[in-house]
C-alpha cells in the first residue's frame, strides 16, 4: 500500500454508551498499517428536509458531505431498530446522498452490526444494503460483521476484549482495503 | 359503524408542498362516512437517542405517543429516498414503538406511497411494511397505493384532481375502517 487510507466511521447510535460506536472505537485500534479510522459524530445532522436542502446545505451536512468526499471509504456501524437501520443513520446518507457532487456515489463502504439479542442486527444490514446500492456506493460483501450479544464482549470501560470479534473487525477493515484498492486501480 | 372511526396521519416528508402530505389532505377528504383523518406533524420530533428516552419522553415524542393511542388506525403517506423510507418516518416510528405501553403495537395502520418518478414509492413501501411488523403494528394489505409521477395529479394550488388516484385513496380508507372494526370485534 503506497498512501495511507482514510477511512471515516458512522455510528448509527447516539447513545454515548452505544456498542456500536464502541465498536467503530475499536476498528481505530484494529486497523491495519497504513489505513486510520476517524469517527464522524452525527448527532448535528438535522432531519432532512428538502425545504432545508434548496436553502443550501446545512453546516453540520456540509462538513459531513466533505468529510465523506475526502475519505477513501466509509465503516457504517448500526444498532437494529424495529428490523431495519436507524433513523440518525438514514438521514445522514440521504443527506449524503443529494446531488451536486453526491460523495456517497462510487464510495467503498464496510457494514457492522451488533446487538443486545442473538441476531446481530442483520435485518438493519438487509435494508442498509440496499440503501447503498441506492447511494451508488460500493459495499465490500464479506465477512459479515453481525455480532450478537454485543454486551457481553466488552469490559467496564468499553474495551473490546472478545478475541474473535477483534479478529473480524480487523478482517473487515482488511477487506475493505483492499476492495478500495481494487476499485482504485481499476476505477 | 356505529361509533366515529379516528385516523392519524403520518407524513414521511416535512417539505411544506410534499405532495405526500397533500395526499394526506386528500384522504381527509376522501374519508368515507364516520371516519376522520387528523394530520400529525412529525417536525418538532428530535432524533431518536436512547439517552433521551431514558430521561424521560422528549414533549413533542409524548404527544406522538398520545396521538397514536387515541387513534383508531393510522395512515402513513411515504416518498422513498435511496430505496427506503425517509428518516423522518422512521424516527417517528422508532420512538412510538418503546415500551412501556408502545402506542404502536395491535395499531391498525395503512400505507401511501409517492414520488416523481414511475415507481411510486413501492421499495419505501417493503422497508416500512417490515418495520411494521417490528412494531408490531397491523397494516391492511390491499389496495396497494403507490403513486406513480405523482405531481401530474395535483392542480396548482395542491388540490388532488386525478380521479384515478382519488378513487384509489377513498378505497384505501375503507379498507382501512373495515380491517380497524375486524380487529376491534375479534379483539
Amino acid at each position: 500500500m503506497t498512501s495511507p487510507l482514510r477511512v471515516l466511521a458512522l455510528s448509527g447510535s447516539l447513545r454515548k454508551s452505544s456498542y456500536n460506536s464502541a465498536l467503530l472505537r475499536a476498528a481505530q485500534q484494529l486497523a491495519p498499517a497504513g489505513v486510520t479510522v476517524e469517527l464522524f459524530d452525527l448527532r448535528p445532522i438535522p432531519m432532512y428536509d428538502d425545504d432545508l436542502r434548496t436553502g443550501g446545505w446545512p453546516e453540520p451536512v456540509a462538513q459531513l458531505r466533505s468529510a465523506i468526499a475526502a475519505a477513501d471509504a466509509l465503516l457504517i456501524g448500526t444498532p437494529e431498530y424495529n428490523y431495519s437501520l436507524p433513523a440518525v443513520l438514514k438521514n445522514a446518507l440521504d443527506w449524503a446522498s443529494r446531488a451536486p457532487d453526491a460523495p456517497l456515489a462510487g464510495k467503498p463502504a464496510a457494514i457492522m452490526s451488533a446487538t443486545l439479542g442473538n441476531l446481530g442486527g442483520i435485518r438493519a444490514q438487509v435494508h442498509l444494503r440496499q440503501v447503498l446500492v441506492g447511494t451508488g456506493s460500493l459495499a465490500v460483501n464479506r465477512p459479515e460483521v453481525a455480532i450478537s450479544r454485543v454486551q457481553e464482549r466488552f469490559d467496564a470501560s468499553l474495551a473490546l476484549t472478545d478475541e474473535p470479534t477483534r479478529t473480524l473487525i480487523a478482517g473487515l477493515l482488511v477487506s475493505l482495503a483492499a476492495w478500495t484498492l481494487q476499485l482504485r486501480s481499476h476505477g
